[in-house]
């Protein structure tokens, strides 16, 4: 941020503002605090037979990677809405929802990965736009060392873990 | 947002970029695309021999209501961290995390509640800054009509639901 988004002015100073405790950028000529606030990424494992669904990334970061279809949540829809909305983006599936899976920080680049588990709804799946491949693994067959990232191995573990173990619970952690 | 961030310039047009497919705020000069994304709100419901611990807010929105202890999560924290943070601002109380209570959207404001369930280490609590009161309330004690906002009503009714049935879930919902 170079200038005031409010006033345009370039006079923008790193201070801490009445009754708050950090600093923030605050504009010198119209007084505008200007907030930085991490973002959601939406996303759902589907299983089917169990079996789960993963994309191959077509974009950047981690192009060629596996993940778990999720995305940025837009303005106006909710977690859920987003999620279901990323699947059929990614992987041109439509899921019912199961529950929370995990919601995952990554301190380092401001996403709070928001992930639910969901069912296919009929079992079919395509490649969407952002996707080179998308695929259902076992957990054998699950590319470990091609996972684009943490949130998604993180969710995966817990997954396999809690369906061993004949649970279901949602799962928060951070990197 | 009446001028771009990065080029100070106030010539910003709605338009779908390209590869995208919902229209932003794009800067005519730089091209930059301004994304909105909603804001999480981390918070937390202590809980203390049998009682839920609540803060009456002391500022505007809801002034003078009753809420979950829960603010903006801050950059480069966890959603858990700042929930624990949350709980000492508001309510001068530690925490030890027993896990996620809900997930609840609030379309219209684009904010995402991430409320965990907690219970206070010592007994001890105090009234925040941000705080008007602190109290402890057993189900039957709750201001049920003086709940500052729907987020805080959907995780107390889905607590003590849980609580009758001996089970501990995440839930999620929006409105």
């Amino acid at each position: 941020m170079n200038f005031c988004s409010k006033c345009g002015s370039d006079n923008l100073i790193k201070k801490v503002p009445p009754g708050d405790n950090r600093p923030r950028a605050v504009c010198g000529n119209c007084a505008t605090v200007h907030y930085r606030n991490p973002k959601v990424v939406a996303g759902c494992l589907p299983v089917w037979e169990g079996k789960v669904l993963l994309a191959k990334r077509a974009i950047e970061p981690r192009k060629g990677l596996w993940n778990i279809p999720a995305g940025f949540m837009e303005i106006g829809e909710s977690v859920e809405a987003g999620a279901m909305r990323e699947v059929w983006e990614e992987a041109e599936a439509r899921v019912k929802l199961l529950g929370l899976l995990a919601v995952f920080t990554y301190t380092s680049y401001d996403h709070v990965y928001v992930h639910f588990l969901g069912e296919l709804v009929d079992g079919k799946y395509g490649v969407g736009e952002e996707s080179l491949e998308v695929e259902l693994f076992s957990e054998e067959e699950i590319p470990w060392d091609q996972i684009a990232f943490e949130s998604s191995t993180f969710a995966l573990k817990k997954y396999f873990a809690d369906r061993k173990n004949g649970t279901m619970r949602a799962h928060y952690g951070a990197v």
